[in-house]
């Protein structure tokens, strides 16, 4: 069907359908949109997307995405570094910090392990959160992995990767299932996300 | 919210968010898929909304959207010149093309009459329609707008301004009325209903 446009335009059909959630009929759309929109609009997404991945930078300690070393939070010398929440993504520390429920730091994971996917440990920053624990002064990790089968596999790993090197008093909790199965974290209310912290449990 | 990422990441959610039926949340989804997709996905993307509008002009004839001074449509001998389908977008255009149900020729109005949004006749193609008509051997002029208000009203605007000229022989009519395929009965509303039955033919 897209040999019916111009190159152009059928070029950005198919980079917007490549995006999660969007179809070929949306992508059309958003397309056609845009041409009957000001010219700036599409230059605009066109610049915001080309210069989206310029600056970014992952957080020297917990992995999060940021522009500098150390992420915001990480920078934060009010926050509890004793207490690390580990997340599958960046935007899961979102949902934490919009709901203002967590006064600890955090780890992003930047996925979960699924052998299907070729996703194995080593492509994960879990050797990163494993020096930060061997580091020393850490008493806490929370496992906030989403409530799916790989985030239940990531957290059985991680706990065992956690227990083998056993720093002392070293407590392994996981937030509760507040959360329905299937669901996305980022995707949550904030009472939610509250009592799922709240709830946590020995793993 | 937004103060919570990277400029280079609020930018990019913003242009998304602009778009139609994306939301805010939609639109952080998107990013966040980018910036876990290889560089060149967000690339590919800047690049395409950059140059969307580069090489795009309108069809000297029917306004269609095209890259050259003519569309494939207008350039096509075997269609119908004596034809005129009037269409209030250019995608309106693909939905003929795909179903291939027309063979004669369209003409683009790019929008409808909407007094309330300053959309008058003159920000439409309606002149150039009236001068396809007057320069002579169109013999029938289907009128295809959505049936909306505005539809309506941009479809007895252009049935007087055709009359006015009233060139010998031109037919006008429009796209019928009724019940789409596959809908059911007992959920048409009344004036799908009444267009229904009042378009009836015989079996």
């Amino acid at each position: 069907m897209n040999s019916k446009f111009p190159a152009s335009i059928s070029r950005l059909i198919d980079a917007f359908a490549s995006l999660p959630g969007i179809g070929e009929k949306t992508a059309t759309r958003l397309v056609f949109h845009l041409i009957r929109s000001p010219e700036n609009s599409s230059k605009e997404l066109g610049e915001a997307a080309s210069s989206l991945k310029t600056d970014l930078k992952l957080c020297e300690k917990c992995k999060n995405i940021t522009t500098s070393n150390l992420c915001g939070i990480c920078e934060d010398s009010t926050r509890d570094v004793s207490k690390i929440c580990v997340m599958e993504e960046a935007l899961d520390v979102l949902a934490f910090e919009k709901a203002g429920v967590w006064k600890g730091v955090y780890h992003v994971l930047h996925g979960v392990l699924n052998p299907l996917d070729g996703v194995g440990p080593e492509s994960l920053t879990i050797s990163n959160l494993l020096n930060r624990v061997e580091g020393g002064g850490v008493e806490e990790i929370i496992l906030a992995m989403n409530p799916s089968i790989e985030g239940e596999a990531t957290a059985m790993y991680l706990t065992k990767q956690l227990k083998d090197i056993q720093p002392e008093g070293l407590k392994i909790t996981r937030i509760a299932r507040g959360l329905p199965t299937g669901s996305e974290l980022s995707y949550a209310d904030e009472i939610t996300l509250a009592a799922a912290l709240s709830g946590r449990r020995e793993f």
